[in-house]
């Protein structure tokens, strides 16, 4: 494979599990509708509008895109295992997408037949209108076989792992320049795009002509930025924009990540602005030591409720309990895009689900003080056969996270 | 209201048109789930995960938020509209979100009443899973008026036209440095960042120390790229990256606008880069016809098939109908963000709804040649009493969209 992306034989081998799971279920066909089973089946990442496409892979028969003509010629170069394209003009159109789709599954003899499919309605979405294809196929069975993808991208294959790591390369490179531009009396956007530009031209360059980030969203290679995580305002976990320029005594909290084929990486840093008052040392070597205390525990054999157990356990210690706002962390998906998804299962105290090798997590345990700011590093985390590893490896103590001003 | 955010007068006429809708429906409460909506009707936007959210507006009684406590602090300090507030720690947690909304809805005397629904499950997004909650009140009744509410948001007020074009003034700023960054060599994200940054530098210092994106996906004040269709890649309406530079000879296509209070605009341009050759002077300027047949159209008592088979006659009468992959266009949404997104009605040959003042549409006719190119202009209309006003003012001539290159 290039560094920079799966190779035909990883998605070859996607495709028969999901053959394999689809004859063991006594199914015909997958239907599948969602962006994350598509681009994880066939390599092509897109922009889902209120336009209803599906991709059907059958256990025996050619991969079919049924949907808009706006994606055809889009696929034609993405993918070559997508082999049959039936298109309509557009939606609403003079006959309903819908009736296509039931018309093409007649032509495709699928009418009565079984189909596995991930999401059946695109209900809703940017003010699309129609039965669901069951409704329209009543002669043919359908079943939810989303778990059973859900559980396939769960445990990372070599080459997701090889592509996570590169990703989070550039993710800590992209974090190395944003924090060299975080200064006082700059829009935390500024800092960001300045940051974005440099990565991403470092990475192309590296990379070389044929590389392109592939996720859905794509644009710039990298990402990196504080989502508006700017003193007061990094209270809010996902404020994503804020009226201030960053200040002298300012917690910021950033988050960088690259697009490595569709595979990203999750990194975020709770950094410091100018020298640290005891009032934010003290939150933020709690919040390192939750995430120690976490991180120790990312490895086989582990319930996932033990390691969100352990953060309320060192949060209850010190006595800030009250200021968590959310559990230690969630699955990393296979892709797509530069960060890589939340995905089941999650580090939460309720969840029972066992820890095995190949799964992929972040960690990151925060505290949110109103008025003050917030205190949270994430970091991407592979189970191996007998422990973890953790592939963000950018410096997580409050000594290299502070920003030194000119005086 | 601020220059750049909607009035607590706009924000409670919406709702009152809501009660008066639910009374109309002998419905007792809203219950919104949507992005969209509760944007709409309280000024919260905010990003969707796993962690299921809804909000409450009854016929009488306070507004409320039951949700994850990661956006309790945010909720806060955006909205004073929301005065009941009701969270769990996270998802999937010890209990299950939707019976905690259902015992939280009992309390609020609603469990044998009639609620509205914007959408009713979240199921599938980002790995939720779980009943819906109409499933967990047995004795309520629960009835769609996502119809009403999509209504509602069709006719825009004047406080939202008015942001509309604040919105567009941004973006034509942007496209004005777009083009002036744009030269053979770059890659598109590297004039795009570059755009962004000083664009959004002049509106931030433009409007003052309190404005900032309030879109969920924040960040900069304004947009402006390429979306990746650069020379062949242009060919594709939603490519979103590319991996050549732009080079001499290169058609493009771009994109700008500005989030002025989540209210957004559009406008998209084609752009040739050295002089224009016959053969792409020819589908400009087909393209440019075929979207003066459209805007013409574009005035109260029109049919938007009518708009849609007009674009079509012009492509048929140069026969480049071959090179059409959408229709002429969509319905632009209250909000929110940079892009106003896609909404119903479509500008779409199988739309009989007749348009009307007060709404608003995208023009947007294109044609993609595989392997050569894309050629299209996007503009951002609002219907008049006796007409239509084109915000987009950018120009759209091939004269001013030529990039002169230094020999």
């Amino acid at each position: 494979m290039a560094i920079w992306r799966l190779s035909g034989r990883e998605f070859n081998r996607r495709i028969d599990e999901l053959k394999r799971i689809l004859v063991k279920r006594k199914l015909d066909a997958a239907y599948l509708t969602s962006l994350e089973s598509i681009f994880y089946f066939t390599e092509f990442a897109y922009i889902p509008t209120e336009r209803p496409a599906a991709f059907i892979i059958p256990v025996d028969g050619e991969i079919t895109y049924m949907g808009p003509i706006i994606e055809q010629d889009h696929i034609q170069s993405r993918t070559k295992l997508v082999t049959s394209i039936k298109v309509y003009r557009d939606y609403p159109g003079l006959i309903h997408p819908m009736d296509l789709f039931a018309q093409w599954l007649s032509e495709m003899g699928l009418n009565k037949k079984a189909l596995g499919f991930d999401l059946l309605s695109s209900e809703g979405i940017w003010g699309y209108k129609g039965a669901p294809i069951s409704q329209k196929l009543p002669n043919a069975r359908f079943e939810s076989i989303k778990d059973s993808i859900d559980e396939m991208r769960m445990f990372k294959s070599d080459e997701e792992i090889v592509l996570a790591k590169e990703s989070a390369k550039w993710g800590n490179l992209a974090h190395t320049l944003l924090q060299e531009y975080t200064e006082p009396g700059l829009y935390d956007w500024e800092v960001s795009l300045k940051a974005v530009l440099e990565a991403s031209r470092a990475m192309k360059r590296t990379l070389g002509s044929d590389y392109y980030p592939i996720g859905p969203r794509g644009r710039e290679p990298v990402t990196a930025g504080f989502r508006g995580q700017v003193g007061p305002y990094a209270a809010f976990p996902h404020v994503m924009a804020c009226p201030n320029p960053i200040r002298v005594g300012d917690v910021v909290v950033t988050g960088a990540g690259a697009d490595v084929g569709g595979v990203g990486s999750e990194l975020e840093r709770t950094m410091v602005v100018g020298e640290p008052t005891e009032k934010q040392a003290r939150f933020f070597n709690i919040m390192v030591e939750a995430q120690d205390a976490a991180l120790e525990l990312y490895r086989p054999g582990i319930k996932l409720s033990e390691i969100d157990k352990a953060v309320i356990a060192v949060f209850k210690k010190h006595d800030v309990l009250q200021y968590e706002r959310h559990h230690t962390g969630h699955g990393l998906g296979s892709g797509i895009g530069h960060y890589p998804g939340h995905h089941p299962p999650f580090v939460d105290q309720g969840e029972e689900f066992i820890i095995q090798p190949r799964m992929s997590f972040s960690c990151e345990p925060g505290l949110f003080i109103p008025r003050f700011g917030g205190f949270r590093h994430a970091d991407h985390i592979i189970i191996t056969e007998d422990g973890s590893e953790r592939i963000t490896y950018y410096p997580r103590d409050i000594e290299s996270l502070t920003i030194h001003c000119r005086k």
